[in-house]
């Protein structure tokens, strides 16, 4: 199932590390996934449903040339993935092989699908670079995945980089990494993360402007009115001002 | 679905150090548990069909008291084991939480399964050691699985100590450690261990008796003669003689 | 300060299995040390006082010989812990140098010292299991602290085994391993533990006599009566029955 | 030993992730280094003979600086590098402390060595960048090796990031990392790998075109009459084309 | 206590590479912080003295919002930090929550602190990019250090990366890593690392120019005279020359 | 060379915690092997010249069955092993593949080698423990050799748990693990060691007795005056006294 539009709108400016916050106020504290990173610099964030898929390890009995043609492949997985969904595979953190590789990348890509999120690795990675096809895994390995891994179904709950992972639960994904939000809490953490970006993006201008943290950060009541203050005069902005320091003269 | 009985006697005359030498001929280099081992020294080898049972990282708002309810619980999947299964549970070797203590345990001693076997570890260990049930793991923890997992169902493939188990494999525990036989292999494994086993024991007996190890281990055609020479006369016994070194008068 | 006799009593009866399970109820996920396990098997359960040891890594030009009078040394906080206390040095892990040895751990149990517990490891191991001292450890090392750790204060907030320590913590080990409890909370936890290990020997009782797990563990309205019931008729012990399954016969 | 010209222009055509393809083929799993990585990203595909080098933990006693003079220094092994290897060197992994700096990578250049491969680490690494020399490694440290490292010879069997090389064994190391193909099979791999590389190449064309991936990857008997075909009329190149997707317009 | 100006730009031209040789050589092999490591490329040398912090793993009895307003917390330790040193942070390593986001990052630069080096992670990366403030960590993180990490205190002796940090020690960080001078060896360290740094660019040049390792590096009587001369002439240069060797034409 | 028979007598009393003690103050930090311990308890201590084995990664092509006849395969290296030696064997840390069984062992020990040493696992456990032969390694493991390992040759300098071993170094292994002694350090470390293991077991029943460490451990000048008085009188006796603490009533 999509996102609706105005979701996905908002989560576009919503970081990772927001998200995280309002989660651990909600008592989920394991929601960021380890060892997973974007594969360049400077991708955009990313959210989508997640579609996910599971590896366990290879056995030599099972893993033959004539598996590949099977109905239960990752190729068959990837030509039912919806559009807008991201996919997110738990490879039980195996990194001497490779799920995907551009080729595949680039079907998923031909698919509408939004990004590919993994606790594993891909390969041929100058071709998924050059697709533009957003990834966060864990790097590179030159294997193919029947050197150390089998495939074996699609939409079940999953471990990813140590974090739970249901189908349809909500992924975002940045430069701070990975999270998932619980589908039936979508709602409501948008709406209290935004809140909070706002209030951070004041709380910026004020040290930028040379203000000290204690009664700042977290705001002492003083300062909650200076904020509301700001915010009805529309003094705000959603975007971060950035810091110039002594250094950068 | 229970082994029969012949092979059972078999296997349980059958160390795991054979299968696996028998399997890497086969081409099967990953069959063996990496981290899971006995929880007691001299707990008796034992062999079953696999039951498997699969865990993922726990998430907050899943893991409630209702969720304990729940049909597809961990207590669930015991009530369902067939007698003489060995339970083989995949936690993604997670350790800092038990997946069962000594009441769950003791229900699946009940029920006639025959062992545990997992990559996570349990808990209660000193009732767990008071039942005698064979337990396999990566040793003890104090906390409750819901600190740190949550049971998502049974009998699918799964991953236990890197190792891939499906529903049915025979599985074989002992002091070197868990191995999986993929079930079509049963037959062919168990007659070709069974033969080196007969021969190891025959090696061993000629290594007591001073002889030297090229040409006996392995043996060339010589040995290989005088070897059929032994079984002939029966002088071969399948049991390996125990070594008397200079060291132990 | 030494914990009350009665309380200490309880605690005896208490394991930390047990513990962990009241406190996951209390929010408190992260209160059992990875790593740190018992020295010997059978080693009886302890409970006392936390007195914290704090280490760093060693560097040369500080680990001079003169430093050993240093009144800042491992020695002097020996000599200050007072009776009953848990000793609980936090090594930051390390495994490949040993905080303490024979000395040390007598000179402990001659002041009154209840046990030694650490994230990282002993020496003298021998000597150490000669003196009876319960250590909870992660094993043991030749090499002594000086080649690669530096001592540097007592009694501040520690971390052991992943876990925060804070002085006068209630620290209880037992072979499931050690968990804290802080010290606030001691009284509604032994109330709470005590509670459940009664409840939970009841429920191994029915098991044994061949109940089913589900609607008794955890128990329905009914199984609840039941074991009112059971306290009322004073049936209930608060010791574990050991099942006795088909295979002990 | 010295590749020969046409077999190095054919090798920098092929992908590390191509070989490790068509060596698992042939049964062998274990090509590929975990750890090491490129030092740079665009770094151009290398491809040459292995000189190996072996490293072991330091002692104290033997690293003195008379020990530097020695004729089994890395200094000597450098003097002996043929024009055209790819020096290779075990370290067991450690890395804290590093092999190799900018004036040793200098040195390596000049004598015509076309990389260096480790699964060690390097130091001064802005002046090794500034040389160009391409380093396949773990990282970067600043400590010399004699602060952890004893060099112990050259051109014997070692371990590698996991992976036994054979002196004159060929490397090949790009953006997926390093593999080795042992000399014996290095025609028949050149060969088989090329053949893929082009078949992989129309397979992506495919998939750029829209076609979905079952029965084109890995192709059924319609898609490689389609490729044979495309074959015949020249209309296959050997690079692979960029997927545009529907996220770049 | 800041660092004199002259002694800062003699740092400035002292690499982490060349400091840890002279710091082996007066037997000091523990001054490198392993894992962590610059945020971005070609980030410049830093130095300064050493301001700590110290973080213990999070308990959620403590970890109250009430707390968050403590005079014991990394806010206040910031008000406090002098112009001109660096904050060192120890996490235990703990790499799963961050400890500081772009707020306190760019409250930190406002107050003249020179850099931030932890053995644990950051968050808002984008941001604290943005702010040109130099870190050096083990990478980045969203969740913030509430889900994992508690505040106990500052200017106490730690350990970053495994190597002790004792308040007002002496911290270089660049590309190669970050090492530890102890303050009392501060001077002697500088002069000899100053003199290294002149002599390597010498051998550079040497190599450069096609001299072979042996006798040069390190230098025989023979090399070291013509070093000299080339000292008396004025030939030498602080900054190696960078080398062209045959790939770069 | 097998050790002189008083030197050996000497050693089978001086504890590996003694002569990593003596170690470090001649500046020899890195003697102890890492993960390497007995495979059981109450292993008596043992000592003798290393016998040093190389393993690296297994490759399919290599690891033919025509490669067990070779000459260069470990059994033709056990029987070359001189009486009294202590084979180390060199596994680079490798736990999933097992490098000698019960066969192997039996033959050592009938060939008078003293014991086997490795960072790596043994199989066939219960048999190697029926042999009494005594082993230190890192555990167990069922598969053989071939499936991970493949043996490239004896008496070479190797890694053994992070330590560096020499041919004819001086190894000895009790319940604290395994130490490496130079060679040419022998002597020195022997008698050095004797004197301190005669001052602690004096130190030892001073803290038996009561005493407090300050002063005492390390003895000041006091303290050694009535040591030195005690062994003047012939009081002191080679054996520490067992302390009996409070709680062994």
């Amino acid at each position: 199932m999509a996102l609706d539009p105005m979701t996905l709108e908002k989560l576009a400016d919503i970081s990772t590390a927001t998200i995280t916050t309002v989660l651990v106020k909600k008592g989920l504290r394991n929601v960021w996934m380890r060892g997973t990173r974007p594969l360049r610099t400077n991708q955009p964030r990313v959210a989508g449903s997640a579609f996910t898929l599971r590896f366990i390890p290879v056995r030599e009995d099972v893993a033959t040339p004539e598996s590949w043609a099977s109905p239960r492949s990752s190729r068959a997985a990837i030509e039912v993935m919806p559009k807008g969904c991201i996919a997110v595979a738990d490879t039980m953190g195996v990194t001497s092989a490779a799920i995907f590789g551009d080729i595949l990348c680039a079907r998923m890509q031909q698919r509408g699908v939004t990004a590919l999120v993994t606790d594993g690795v891909i390969r041929d990675v100058r071709g998924v670079l050059g697709t533009n096809f957003p990834v966060w895994s864990q790097g590179v390995a030159a294997p193919p995945s029947i050197t150390a891994l089998t495939f074996v179904g699609w939409q079940e709950p999953i471990a990813c980089g140590g974090v739970a992972v249901y189908p349809e639960d909500i992924v975002v994904a940045d430069d701070d990494g990975v999270v998932v939000i619980p589908k039936a809490l979508l709602d409501e953490v948008v709406s209290a993360a935004y809140d909070q970006e706002q209030m951070e993006s004041w709380i910026m201008s004020e040290v930028v402007r040379g203000e000290a943290l204690l009664g700042l950060y977290p705001p002492n009541t003083e300062a909650q009115a200076r904020y509301k203050e700001a915010v009805r005069k529309g003094l705000t902005t959603f975007k971060r001002p950035k810091p110039k320091g002594p250094k950068q003269s």
